[in-house]
This record gives C-alpha cells, sequence and structure tokens, in this order.
C-alpha cells in the first residue's frame, strides 16, 4: 500500500481552485506536497505563489511544464518562457520541472522535431543547472506524438537524457507509458534518473483521449506494479496524481481529494 | 511515387459498399488488389465472395482479422472464429491472414495478456501451417492496448513471431507504427517477416482516436519515407489503404477512391 506521507496533488486535478484555494484544500485533506503549473503560479505571482506555498508547509514536487522546443522559435535559444519557468522552479524550490519536447511542428518532420528536442533540451540543460533546478524529462503517450510530445517512450527519454549529462532525469507517468513492453526494463536501466512519478488510471472504455484520465485505482493499469518497479530504483519521492479529466473537473475539488486519496491508499 | 499498380484498397476504406460493389468499383478505377473483411466475406457467402473475387480478376492482399486470444475463450484451443478466418484466407487465396491480438481482457492483466497472445498464436500458427496459411501479426498503436490489442510496436511483435516459427510473419501498419523512435531499427530487424503493407495518415488535430484516420497525403506520416523502409526489407507486394474514418464513410466510395488513388500516387 503507498505511503499516503508521499501523495503529492497535481494542480491539474482540482483545476478549479486557485493557488490559495488549493493550498488551503490540501491542508483542510492533511496532504503534504504539490506540482504547480506555470500558469497558476503567474496567476498569483511568483512572490506571492511562492508565500502560499511556504504559509502552508506544502513540499513542491514538480513545476508543469517548459520544453516544446519542436515550435519554431529563436535559432535554438533557451525561450523567455522556459527560463521562466526554471526561475519559477528556483524560488518555490520544486523537486524537479518537468519537459515536454513539443509536437512535431511546422514542418511535421519527425526525424527532424527529435533532434530540435535534443538539442533544445541541452541548451536549457545548461540554464537549468545554473540555476540548481532538476529536469525531468517526460516521455508522453505516443498518441500524442503528432500535437504535443515526439518523446513517446521511456527508452528514447533515457537515450535524450544521458546525451545531454548526469543532471537530467526523467519522469515516469503511469498514463503515458503502461503500455510499453519494454516499461520494467527501461525503469530497470533508469536507476536513480527517475526523479519524479506520476500517478493517474486509465479508463475502459477511454472517454475522451486527452481528457479522460482516471482516479488511481478506477482504471486498468497496475499501479501496485508499477509503483514497485519505480520503488526499486530507489526513488523514494513524492507521488503525484495528476489527472485530466472533464468529469472530475466538474465535481467539487474537497469530493476529487477525498476519492483520489481512496484510491491512492489502494494502489 | 508508389506503383499504382501496388495499390490496394482494403473494405473498410470504403465500408458501405458490400462486396459485390466493392469489386465492380475497384475494377471501375482500375484497381486490382483488396482487402477482405471476414464479416463482408460471411455476409455473401465464402463461395460466393470467391466467385466475385476470381470474376473481378482481385488479389487478395489481406484477411481483416482473426486472433483475439486475451478473451476469455475454450482453455487456449483454436477457436472456430478463428479456423473459420484460415478458411476464409485459404480459399480466397489471400495473400495473408491478419492477427490482432485482443485487449487485456476480463481481469486486466498486461502480463497475462501477451502471454496469452503468444499461445494463442502459436496454437493458431500450427493450424495456419495445415492450410497454407500465413499470418501476419499486427502492433497496434498503444492508445489501443488496453481494449483491442496488447502487442503495440513492431519489435514485440516480431519477439513473438520468432518464437513461434518462422512462418509467422508481421504487418506494418502506418496509423500503428509512425510515431516509434525504433521503428526503422525495428522495419530492418523484421526483413522478410514483413509480409503486409498497411497505409492511412494520422490527420492533425486528430478527429478522432478510432475513426480519424486520413487519407494518404493529407495527414503527418511520412509514407514516403516510411514506405523505402518496408521496401528495403525486399517487400514488393501490395500496398493496402486502409480507412476507419467516419467522415471518408460518409462520402460516396467512388470520389473516395479517387481521393485515395490521387493520396497514394502522392505518397
Amino acid at each position: 500500500m503507498a505511503d499516503p506521507q508521499r501523495l503529492s496533488i497535481n494542480q491539474i486535478t482540482v483545476k478549479n481552485w486557485d493557488l490559495e484555494q488549493t493550498a488551503a484544500g490540501l491542508a483542510r485533506h492533511g496532504i503534504g506536497g504539490i506540482g504547480l503549473w506555470v500558469d497558476k503560479v503567474e496567476e498569483v505571482g511568483l512572490p506571492r505563489a511562492v508565500e502560499i506555498v511556504r504559509s502552508h508547509d506544502l513540499s513542491v514536487s514538480s513545476i508543469c511544464r517548459a520544453g516544446f522546443f519542436t515550435e519554431p522559435t529563436g535559432n535554438g535559444a533557451v525561450s523567455d518562457d522556459n527560463r521562466r519557468a526554471i526561475e519559477i522552479a528556483h524560488e518555490t524550490g520544486a523537486d524537479c520541472l518537468y519537459i515536454v519536447c513539443g509536437g512535431l511542428g511546422p514542418d511535421n518532420d519527425l526525424r527532424g522535431a527529435r533532434q530540435r528536442s535534443q538539442d533544445g533540451l541541452a541548451a536549457m540543460a545548461e540554464v537549468a543547472r545554473d540555476a540548481g533546478v532538476a529536469l525531468a524529462l517526460e516521455p508522453l503517450h505516443p498518441m500524442m506524438a503528432a500535437e504535443r510530445g515526439v518523446v513517446v517512450t521511456l527508452d528514447q527519454a533515457l537515450d535524450m537524457a544521458e546525451a545531454v549529462g548526469d543532471d537530467v532525469g526523467v519522469a515516469v507517468d503511469s498514463y503515458n507509458v503502461w503500455w510499453d513492453p519494454r516499461l520494467d526494463a527501461a525503469i530497470q536501466r533508469a536507476g536513480e534518473k527517475v526523479i519524479s512519478y506520476q500517478i493517474c488510471d486509465w479508463l475502459v472504455p477511454q472517454p475522451h483521449p486527452l481528457f479522460g484520465r482516471g482516479i488511481p485505482g478506477d482504471g486498468v493499469i497496475d499501479l501496485t506494479a508499477l509503483g514497485a518497479s519505480v520503488d526499486a530504483t530507489g526513488y523514494s519521492g513524492p507521488i503525484e496524481v495528476e489527472i485530466f479529466n472533464e468529469e472530475v473537473w466538474a465535481s467539487d475539488p474537497d469530493d476529487v481529494l477525498d476519492a483520489v486519496a481512496a484510491g491512492f491508499a489502494r494502489v
């Protein structure tokens, strides 16, 4: 059974709350970890976000998200958005900053988009290193390859992270990787490069490709086995629940936190 | 440019036509290949289906589809449906019979479902061998892992096919495999085990996860490069266009065939 002390809630799970409401809500439910989104931080301003997080004694498990290296930007330079995300991760003391590489880009060149991702990650890692921020490269589900993320397997993310340097990690998100026949081997290969672990469930039937993720325990992913594989790497950090789901978003966020905590305890 | 002589049309692309209409339609458009679906064959009866195919001098590039080893059946025995599909492939002289392994099954056990697929494939291969029918194991897109196919990469399909024996092949379907960072390596590894090649395109934005496939050339898959990789294995057989798309199905099938032939020539 998952240690309730490891539960962290990604802000998107209670999307309709702002940061103040979320921090207060997590306190009511005795949850000590939060995953922040850049836009939700900007909504209240970074200094105030830091105050809110500190005053509720919350541990920031991640910042979502930066990257998007495949969009046309400025000649491989680190974008202002990516520099700002690093600053937010630094100021909030987040465990890591999530990196999503972006989709095919305007020329629909898969190979080129992957190369731009590799180059963009390398450039960004230098800035992050100077700021003492850990980057967590996240493979997305292959169904998002065209529009959101050309990095689609944990092995591919590891190849890229290793090419950049020892201080770039990877994120394991159950929804994105559960189907991979090489998953156990890739997690084992990753070892201490696993620096973040997010969970949600795959519902059957799938209500919606993007906004149909399930509360842990409500779907078909063997989260108990996956958690054991992740823990076997030595990872003992937060387990962040991140749910994109229109039905969940339409519910009372306090009820959602109750359901998530109950599901979390089951898996 | 693709050789128009290699174009074959999967029946699902012109779903609203029955076999007689499809055969006549293909003749009108000068297309010599057809991929048959079991249910469309049963609709007219197998003997009549054979007559229709022969009288129009059509070459049958594939039968879709058999397998579904992960559903509860009879103790690993080859199901009547699978035996019948083999008979249909034999009688119609099809190049191959597509094998889709099935989803997680009632117990949501991914590892178990993959083992049942391996065992089911082995049992079915014996029956197919006796009938002189080639099985083409098809990896499905990972987004279908839960509900339709736990075999999701070409490498995984090759591992399974190799474990069964030299006479089990694999099918490459552009929609299912285009995202895979290991695709080129896996196709090269497959070599002469590639016994069928199906194409359609991945549309952006994706209209629907299952029924939003595009006419070749309308989406983001580099079908020219993929075709070159497949041909480099020595494969010189039919290129079958298989499109699941509600908008395509709502169109006049003669217009669809015109559009498919034009798209095919472009890629």
